[in-house]
């Protein structure tokens, strides 16, 4: 058994006086000092980062022995699946404690994205497409073909996007650590505007995720040592689901690999949805977030709107969604992003959410997602003290 | 108990044919084949890849899920830390094993570089220096420092950076998957000329990898898969050891990673040197075996040229190094390299390595290194059956 008993964050944002390197080493501060665990303690080092050319540091895991002196000659490797190399860390990192090889492992994910114009970021994040067939396409312009293919099959849907906008800026209000702390209207969410252009038809300014630096961390440790640790969060299922990179080899409408990631952990934790307490999810896009809560079972396809109107997945609603604003309004340094909602899944299941508390919550879903569906992640955590 | 029981290799060079994708599933196919495994029984899949912007491909992991239909929904994650990301997936795959979160792994090593031109690889491979301090430095110039600190030290070794280089040259010659096919005499390696110049003082051409294009992988499997399977080479012992990035945190001279993780890998495997029947070490430049020489303790400091005049380290030597041709004329696609090795040592302990065989040979040695002894990786390789 693998848990959780320690974690740092950095804000998300514009973090101009931070490099990669100092995200790094702040996060994974952070984390060393919450867990109580010494430098030296620490068996082995996972670093999750994307890359894809927007900074030069092409050879990071080594970057975390800065952290502290004592991390000199302890393993250092770095992970990328795209924009779920946060998860491909902490499940590295897993399987080093499960193999017996560790029974205290760092986690950190971060990168940085905010000194380059907008238009370098969709060319770095555009590394992460099928290139023979996609390298022309942006993100927004990805999402906006399943945005296309969902409202073909059920109607426009502009206004449930704008619902879910505008649920995680509010949400967001009660976490310091995002990058917007702005409560939008729905209405603003919903009408083009030029404020709120479309950057790739049907998604707006509002419909995208940000474009942030920023880096989290989790210390991850093996059942005897976690026994005597301040905190622990089980990590009960972690189930990774890969389908095929190229858009065209899927029915990109079919959502496939989420569904089946999110099924396996739920099945492997031995829990149904209704055995959570809230879900960290991969809302890069809204249209993501809509799909995702059919993905997860919450509603019949077609149907995840009324997830939003009956108020299941808002604040105080059956299993609130995002609570931490998501990466709509926290931000989403790619990298960093797996371990950021690790992160905040385990805040919120040891009662240590702060403003962004759900009450009483033990359980939580994690579901981190690279590309469109490619790379997929899907943890369940709970408390155990 | 992790075993490797299949593996897979293209040639190393110039291959204008196949771009990455194309290489991974090369590789990844004969494995397969050569394993007698099912792609449906395979459970998770581990690129390791360095890219450093050489390569447009920047989330490589799903790409091996082309190798075959029934690869979708299989977890597939890149690892990468420089030079030896090839060890680092298969030290990934390894720890899922040993986890019991699979019984089979795929991991396949790829790298595509001979598409650009020299000054562009150069720039690539230098996003593994650190880059505040040495991102204007090649790494043919780092090596230079670190042969500038040796020959200060020690006198003027370039005549034995030549007799490694001609070594290496010859030992190709029985390689067929090597990129060089040429025997080099001892007399063009150490004389400055105009087909084999400085590249950075005190390094000539000839002591210098290749630039090159290839993949590699290996099938590891559980006891239980072992058991029936063809064949099986048992992991004996498997230690990574980081060093601090920057080259400043270090002293160059020292070679410490690479010694504790050579140390730590034969203690883990209850062996000494003498327990040996060869080895495939990381000669990215000539100055890099005469160091891990040292490294591995088969000579004192400033003595490892004894090793080369004795024979120790030739073809039918006590302990043969880089039978394969080495980095220096097998080539050195830098994320196939750490699993290309892993494939050599393998045959030589089954018997399987044709022209390359050294007689009788059951147990052997892998380091595989990153950087200038940043991210090192020391494998002992056992025949079972």
């Amino acid at each position: 058994m693998v848990h959780i008993i320690g974690w740092g964050h950095t804000r998300f944002g514009k973090l101009a006086d931070q490099g990669l390197e100092e995200l790094i080493v702040a996060a994974g501060q952070e984390a060393l000092a919450h867990s109580g665990v010494a430098a030296a303690d620490i068996d082995a080092i996972y670093v999750g980062h994307f890359n894809g050319g927007m900074v030069g540091e092409g050879f990071p895991a080594s970057l975390a022995l800065g952290i502290h002196k004592d991390l000199r000659f302890t393993p250092a490797t770095r992970l990328e699946n795209a924009c779920a190399s946060g998860s491909a860390a902490v499940y590295a990192a897993r399987d080093a404690i499960d193999a017996g090889r560790a029974r205290v492992t760092l986690v950190i994910g971060a990168e940085k994205m905010t000194h380059l114009p907008t238009s370098e970021v969709a060319k770095g994040l555009g590394h992460a497409s099928y290139q023979p067939e996609e390298a022309g396409l942006s993100f927004p312009q990805v999402f906006a073909m399943f945005a296309r293919a969902y409202f073909d099959k059920w109607g426009d849907k502009s206004h449930v996007l704008a619902e879910i906008a505008a649920k995680n800026h509010a949400n967001a209000m009660n976490n310091p650590l995002a990058q917007l702390h702005k409560a939008l209207p729905v209405e603003f969410c919903a009408e083009v505007s030029e404020k709120n252009p479309i950057v790739a038809d049907p998604l707006k300014v509002t419909d995208c995720s940000l474009v942030s630096d920023g880096a989290a961390a989790v210390v991850l440790a093996s059942d005897d040592v976690a026994k005597t640790a301040a905190r622990a969060v089980h990590m009960r299922a972690s189930v990774q689901v890969n389908d095929f990179l190229p858009m065209s080899a899927r029915n990109v409408a079919a959502f496939e690999g989420p569904k089946r990631a999110i099924a396996g952990a739920l099945r492997a934790a031995g829990m149904g949805l209704s055995d959570l307490d809230l879900a960290e999810v991969h809302d890069c896009f809204t249209i993501a977030e809509l799909m995702i809560y059919e993905a997860m079972g919450l509603a019949e396809p077609g149907q995840g709107e009324r997830v939003l109107a009956d108020g299941t997945v808002r604040p105080g609603g059956a299993l609130p969604i995002n609570m931490s604003g998501g990466l709509k309004a926290k931000g989403h340094p790619v990298g960093a992003t797996g371990v950021s909602m690790h992160t905040l899944v385990a805040r919120q299941v040891m009662g240590e959410a702060d403003d962004m508390q759900v009450a009483g919550a033990t359980k939580g879903l994690v579901f981190n997602m690279g590309g469109s569906g490619v790379a997929n992640y899907a943890t369940v955590l709970e408390r155990v003290k």
